[in-house]
């Protein structure tokens, strides 16, 4: 088993901050309707680009020139029965980095369908909270032990209790699990990391969640899908704590946000509390 | 008649605005691609949880499981066909609330012969503005001798002058309309309520109607249409005008108003200023 | 050859950024869904009213009864196959004003097939970045020898880059071109006018392009296409540039920026720094 340095991980952090400050990576999605602002707009705001399609042939060109994908399946619409396997294929096929959300699995027949051929095509990062966590891993049969509690896109469990089905799940892909809640869990499915911040206006606006996945396939394009979650899962809690001390509302919350993603240094999201737990 | 009394309905608003802060209701929609974020997003700020959805099975699942269900026809897709009169007549058949913003009633022909449809499936709220209300009741058969006059999505009628409208649409399904404009009209076919407040800003910003709509399916979780619809209208127009008191502009004002919508608590929801007029 | 007065300019600009307030012209929309919101917000800011449609019947309806039309490609769906040659057709024959926005040019094959089409429907003002507006060109056959860079949503190309490209354009429709940039072009065909400010934000949020688009709409039902190509560069100009000193970051400057459109009077958008340059 290898041996996890905090400084390390660390310091590839402020490396991964840094380069997608930097060079600007490339990312297209297929993400919900609900939140596609929120979600572009997150992932400008930590230093990517953003490009959102429907179509399968512009899903897999985007797959080809860009750095990573992200794929939402929030708000699931009849062309996703075609386009969501073709690109989610064409990214497996092309070696590239994508980040699966599975909102609201459990809900619906397409929807179960997609997420089922998904298992297939290994997302890089499997981004969720407790409830789909824990149904993803019991619908691809990674774990059939824990039992999950969906309710509309909302978490009944709390993120310590998918923890092993993010292990299996990470186990699966080769990639890695975030698990969003009160206290973010990151897994690469031989350790795990606990990730501190963030804000209870997270549960009061929508699109917390969907901007941590958009986020993480920035940093998927320019870090390990380990990396890239942790990165993800610092910002957005060091954001969320921040914005949260400005905010007045919910509403308010949301500019603030956006506003500390941008301003967050390399160092300040490195910084962000987080805990290792070998496995 | 049964009589109306001022304190009575105070304490029902208290009482639904209270619980939508401590159950959470959960709140299904379809709803409009223009504020799809905004209306989650005010539906979140005063407690409640929402799930927005496109496809027939997803919209009966949440019928289902849901308080409540909140469908706006701002933005037709040609799956809206198919999915919408499936979801209202589930609805209908589950017994569930369900509040309808009829959104542009008279452009275009899938537009109409949804509208037509739901007639049967009787919404427990109808939310619109003046003109939309004027064509609605005429397209239902239950208002000829008013005479609308929708422009895109913009009212050009009073609010007064949908009064008659809005009493036949109340009677018709047995639940509440509310007519939004400077003043609101709220009924439910046997006593109107007028609620004041608002802000000149609500015609400079898009989804000020729609949140209201959304809104007032979170309280149809957990009140009677009538309540619901009078707790929507209460509290929009306290925020709005809060709101407008710190707002720079329309963009502040989004912001603004979302933050007031979730500070607001029941007292000061029941207190925002009605009048009561029996038919 | 026609001599240009800034005064004139100027008075032109005044009369069609005040007519837009007075007289709430009603511009409907196919556009991305993205920016759908911020679009339509930004319309709302400068006095216009929005609607936003998906089918042809809808679209054929608004092309009759609005002042103008804006048409977004930025997010195609399938049903875009139909409905927008459909709709831009319609325009043409109604001698409606409509702004094209051309955007990710070049990227699948809808989306190419669509804005082949467009080329015969003449749209009275194309507004893109520099690659777009270059790589529109290249499309129509009006300037092989420009080549150019699109990459995802972002430009590659400088706008200056994009003179020829424009021009070229702008001379086949008769109508108007607008490339936006560091510094924005603008041209008939015969006069090119440079319009200065903006923000650095502009490339930090999703929407600076497509609400200018959207805005260009607006004036184009009060205005000529060249009038009103550059009043929307003015005054998005002017509000980015102001909107940036008030903002603390890319989520604040959203709402600065939608109040500054509010704001900012006839006489500050005539007076936004431009420079006009014979051909």
């Amino acid at each position: 088993m290898k041996m996890i340095n905090k400084n390390e991980i660390q310091e590839q952090i402020v490396c991964a901050v840094d380069a997608a400050k930097r060079t600007n990576p490339l990312v297209g999605s297929v993400t919900n309707s609900v939140t596609i602002n929120f979600v572009a707009n997150a992932q400008l705001a930590v230093g990517g680009s953003a490009a959102m399609v429907y179509l399968d042939d512009e899903g897999e060109f985007l797959a080809g020139v860009g750095g990573a994908f992200y794929i939402n399946i929030g708000t699931i619409l009849p062309l996703y029965e075609q386009s969501l396997p073709h690109i989610a294929r064409k990214l497996h096929e092309f070696g590239k980095p994508w980040v699966l959300d599975p909102v609201a699995v459990g809900i619906g027949t397409l929807r179960s369908s997609i997420l089922t051929q998904f298992k297939a095509y290994k997302p890089s990062i499997i981004r969720g909270n407790a409830s789909e966590i824990i149904a993803l891993a019991g619908l691809w049969g990674l774990d059939k032990a824990t039992k999950s509690n969906v309710r509309g896109v909302d978490s009944t469990d709390a993120v310590t209790s998918a923890k092993a089905s993010a292990i299996a799940l990470a186990k699966w892909t080769g990639g890695a699990v975030a698990v969003s809640g009160a206290t973010d869990l990151v897994t690469d499915g031989s350790v795990v990391v606990f990730s501190h911040g963030g804000s209870h206006y997270f549960e009061k606006i929508t699109g917390a969640g969907c901007s941590l996945g958009g986020v993480a396939a920035i940093y998927a394009a320019v870090a390990t899908p380990f990396v890239a979650a942790l990165c993800a899962s610092a910002i957005c809690n060091l954001a969320g704590q921040r914005a949260e001390q400005k905010a007045a509302g919910p509403g308010s919350f949301q500019s603030e946000f956006l506003d500390e993603l941008y301003k967050a240094t390399p160092e300040d999201v490195a910084n962000n509390h987080f805990e290792i737990e070998e496995i």
